[in-house]
């Protein structure tokens, strides 16, 4: 690696915020652990207590409905529990969930296999709700998980329209908001959601941790890690007390500066995605008809190859994605796409930018420089096929 | 809080190690996520590849067998899982835990409560090898764990006598490592374990990471946390890469330390317990008949309440603990101390004095100066009584 590399990559993970690093070496100095009751000890509560207040105010949430995971993965399996029930209402044994959700909300938490089903997604990958609403009154109750944000398109979910759907039928929401978070307003009673899960590293905290947030009136949750009386006794462990505070500070200073580097970085979107067109007619912007995050640019042009252009930007000093970070490394059509129905030979070549609050317009000149490279090289082998 | 403090509460966690911090600080300038095969990502899975090699050789497994987890809780919560087997076994539907276990293994994991049978131990809380053995014998296989050193007495369990016991009647076996790792030196074969549990806060990593290390030949184990391909799909979710730096850079720390300070903490304990006895004759330390851990004392005396000796310890700028953190905070006798049959009596004042690698003379000196304090009072309170 020679020269200033370029990071548009944040959707995989974003770089840590000096902000979680300084609140993480004070927690370091902390040895105490939170359930000890001597001075070392409460210190150490005191930090978790103090990032789950911030939690809570940045999600709508009442303080003793955050539940610190060790992240996103973890706390979408924790919430998607059999079980779970309005108060009042009765247990939900199925599970309904889009077909463009992340792969740890497809495997469905703690529900058999049998008792998961799919909703489908128009050609935008938003959510069909007149099919949700089909399905959910054909059958019991259900807890139904839709992602607020897609981690490979950006696409935005319609929660708001979802959510009074899922409680005329008796159910719960639950919602994926890992890659919205820090990037919308969120507020769980607006949302209508019941639950939500958020993570750190996508918002400048640390890798390692993230929370379930839940609304009063949801009962019946089984901790999926038991034996201790952490996290009132929903989640058992001893607590990652520097990985929690720094996930504390990131969402301060992610929330402070939030809508300022929106709208900077929708306007960096915009001149990346002309700018992708301007050197190759046949880009294909996937869920352009929807409304996205303003930081993700999900692309395609016919004949590439997404592996081979993550190593070509790769070498010209720009990190990229193909799909999302955890099907990577794996040559896999994504199910995002396929939920679409792109044509295959499209969603082969997807490729992810996204975008970050340090981006810079310089940043967005050198992904366009390479790919006006690889660009010509994939136009001509076309001409040469044709 | 005036005037240096001593910190005598080690099992529940250890102050982060040097090296720890130094791995951490470096992993935080990674913003690559492990999953991406970009320059950045490549960077953070080299990382978490040095720190699994790191755990391996630590416990003499292989790399591949190395999973890493959010904690010595969530690895149990992992280990016990039904279905594991031996190759060529049958998938084992029992478990079997020794009395005295964490309460994250007595959760049982996965295992329905009806499942789930307790081994006694003896007066000096270790396993009762003849019982088992029949017990093992009456039924189908199990998963059996007993940990290797308790985390409340610090009494050593007797795991390579456990081991063909529990391969004999074609089960597997569990070892809680977490509060002997960095002890004592740990072989998994020449243990006879098929699962291995470790922490990273126990031994100066950060809190938040632990991990579950296998034998060869054990198979069936099904993710706890599903819907990624992290840990060779055995553990989903976003890599703690700066925790599991932390981890592996702590190991390296403890265990080129390991027998000298063990050696000097054997010392310093010697020194404690006769000065605890001096100040008082009433002083029972549990587990005294059975091989211990070098850093650890419990103790009580007749008329001793834990918590109440906790905050005068406190009070005196000294952190101990009464029983295991976990368990802090509510007032409830020790499960530990139950098993082997103590009186409650004397089983509500135990108090727990972990030593560290920095623990100094002056620190037991300052530690038999609060007890005299406090056991004075305790000897006038108890003549009064009587």
């Amino acid at each position: 690696m020679t020269g200033k590399r370029i990071y548009l990559d944040w959707n995989a993970t974003a770089p840590l915020r000096p902000e979680a690093k300084a609140a993480m070496a004070e927690a370091w100095d902390l040895a105490g652990n939170p359930s000890s009751v001597h001075s070392e000890g409460r210190a150490a509560r005191r930090m978790v207590e103090d990032a789950r207040a911030v939690l809570a105010a940045a999600t709508g949430a009442k303080p003793h409905n955050v539940i610190f995971t060790s992240g996103g993965t973890e706390a979408n399996a924790l919430a998607l529990a059999p079980g779970l029930h309005p108060s009042g209402g009765e247990p939900l044994m199925r599970l309904m969930v889009s077909a463009v959700e992340h792969p740890s909300v497809l495997a469905g938490g703690r529900f058999a296999g049998t008792g998961i089903v799919r909703v489908p997604v128009d050609q935008s990958g938003v959510v069909d709700i007149a099919r949700l609403e089909a399905m959910l009154v054909r059958e019991p109750p259900a807890l139904v998980s839709v992602m607020l944000a897609n981690n490979e398109t950006g696409a935005i979910q319609p929660i708001s329209r979802v959510a009074p759907i899922v409680h005329a039928a008796g159910g719960l929401l639950h919602v994926d908001a890992v890659q919205a978070f820090g990037r919308m307003a969120i507020d769980l009673s607006e949302l209508g959601a019941d639950l939500l899960t958020v993570s750190a590293h996508k918002i400048g905290g640390p890798k390692g941790v993230g929370a379930l947030v839940m609304a009063e009136g949801v009962a019946g949750l089984e901790p999926l890690i038991a034996g201790g009386g952490q996290e009132k006794r929903r989640r058992a462990g001893t607590e990652n007390v520097p990985g929690i505070a720094g996930f504390g500070a990131a969402v301060k200073a992610a929330l402070a500066t939030r809508e300022a580097a929106q709208s900077r970085m929708e306007a960096l979107r915009s001149h990346l995605e002309s700018g992708l067109r301007a050197a190759d007619r046949d880009v294909v912007i996937f869920s352009e008809g929807a409304p996205r995050l303003a930081n993700t640019t999900l692309f395609s042009r016919p004949g590439m190859k997404a592996e081979t252009a993550v190593i070509a930007f790769d070498l010209e000093g720009i990190a990229v994605s193909s799909g999302s970070a955890c099907s990577s490394g794996k040559v896999q059509a994504s199910h995002v796409l396929a939920a679409m129905g792109a044509e295959p030979a499209l969603a082969q070549g997807a490729l992810r930018l996204s975008l970050g609050w340090d981006t810079t317009e310089g940043d967005i000149e050198g992904a366009l420089k390479a790919w006006r490279k690889l660009a010509g090289v994939l136009g001509k082998e076309r001409q040469t096929v044709a």
